[in-house]
């Protein structure tokens, strides 16, 4: 069961790598995978959108999730398992999109606090000694306590904004495409967006929508920065007509 | 045998940690090492080049290259054996450099197109799977076919062009330097450039080429910025004088 | 036993994937942890300084750094063992504080050039293959000899410079703060920053400087980005009042 690491540390900062070194130390022959360091900073509803809509596709592992607003205030630590997959962060609603989703969850809350730890890197000195222990199958152990729920909950209806603008700056939105027809157009910023299929079905500089690899809808321009070009950042608002 | 990933993916997006996700499932022991994930963007040529430059220099692994501006279209998929390593990616010449200085290939098709595959994303759903079975040795497997060649050919002559450009700002050149006189002097941007073995052999501030690293022509200024100096980008040609 | 990764090459470059290949064929099985590849460049004090710091919490470590503006000069190459840990990399004071402050070290020359060697990326062809061995146990070998000490040393004491900007703009300053009374003010750029502990106790928008997740002192900005608001860089001075 690998470990796959979605945060807001940045990929080519220090964090990152004092982090793996927790894990490896915990879990010795345990793959880590960093899924994204770049996840939204300070943004827990869009994190929280994003990580369900890629964990949807990546079942067996353990994801540590960090996107941490409040670390060094009162906010929770938790472990979620949610059909099958396992979750350890903060508690303040980045799982909670995945746990609305969920046919079947579990909760525990992460009561031990190491000592020396620091108040501000809880994803080195908290979060990953649990995820080491729960890829590990060292879990549950004297570190958490089970709950009745997470305490921050935003629910699991689509969000319909920005949650995510990629380095080609196609903008990922909170809305799954699966049930969205292509007749649809997307409105953003005043602009009206037509559908398409792939990239090779919108003529050149054209802005278009499709269902994305991760399930959700994006808004592109093909051979184009669509961010820039249709001034959409993760927040922006989208709506159908 | 481990897997080296050569993408224009980005190093800091969410592709790339979907892919290893891929690769884990698929090669559970195999180590996953991150070449380049900022490849030459839609300039398959110059990858090409500098691919086969630094797979020179690391002989018994499998590559999963993809730079790969037709996907979605109707491009094939391979896997080429030159030279006893391993390369799986899209056949639109982006190893076709490597097959034409070897001096023994093999070819086959990916016939396999993986239920739920998206259109957008081969490198995690077709490609993926595929180099982990090469470095699992379950090849060929079904999801291959033998093929008498590359469909895309750009031939194996050196590239007297910019191939790439380092974060210090020295430009690679599709040149290799082995033949090359250190008496010559590069032309570039109307330039004229002198040989240096090492940094240290040029003068704070003054432009040199020399043998890099990978084998290749370099241009760079001693204690400079050389692509933001000379007016250096990916595509700029060069020549001799 | 991991092997750490601390170095100037670039997170997002193409230097650090061939280094990890060496690693892989000298010691496959070792994981390889990309603790920083974003140190301050060319300037090895700094780095001493923040290596230092990071090494302190990662014990039972190979540590492979290189900040080395002097490569393809005559510094030599060393392993150092210092209180447990080793450290390999370029003589020229990079891990020279951290053997001043050790309380046992030894330290051993790398007299090997292997066969080929590129003389201007020694962390692939020099520093790997010694790294590794280490890692393996297989050290000490014959491509070392044992020396009296490094060549060159800073010293141990505290370093009040900044000598860190992370991607949020925090400036780490090579300031041990377990010592220093919060009572302390710190002075950099003309501006006097009072202690709080964590974040969340600094009104929005103030500075502050407080204990690092390394234990250094950091100069912050709650929900701002110090570096850029205060004027700070890698080599600022800092004082006390």
């Amino acid at each position: 069961m690998a470990i796959l690491l979605f945060t807001d540390f940045g990929s080519n900062d220090l964090y990152v790598g004092q982090l793996e070194a927790v894990l490896d130390r915990h879990a010795p022959g345990v793959r880590v995978i960093h899924l994204l360091h770049e996840a939204p900073p300070f943004n827990v509803r869009a994190a929280a959108h994003l990580l369900a809509a890629l964990a949807r596709d990546l079942p067996g592992h353990v994801f540590l999730g960090v996107v941490d607003p409040g670390v060094g205030s009162e906010r929770g630590a938790v472990v979620l398992r949610a059909d099958g997959q396992w979750y350890v962060g903060p508690d303040n609603g980045l799982f909670s999109v995945i746990a609305a989703r969920a046919s079947s969850t579990s909760v525990w809350r992460i009561t031990a606090q190491p000592a020396g730890s620091s108040p501000s890197f809880h994803g080195r000195d908290v979060f990953a000694p649990v995820a080491a222990a729960v890829a590990t199958e060292d879990f549950p152990n004297r570190d958490v306590a089970p709950t009745a729920d997470l305490a921050v909950r935003f629910g699991g209806d689509d969000l319909a904004e920005v949650v995510y603008i990629d380095h080609f700056g196609n903008a990922f939105t909170g809305i799954r495409a699966r049930d969205m027809p292509a007749a649809r157009r997307l409105v953003a910023k005043g602009w009206e967006i037509p559908h398409a299929r792939v990239f090779a079905e919108a003529a050149p500089g054209t802005a278009f929508w499709y269902e994305n690899s991760s399930g959700l809808v994006e808004i592109a321009v093909n051979q184009g920065h669509a961010a820039r070009e249709l001034g959409l950042a993760v927040g922006t608002p989208v709506s159908w007509r």
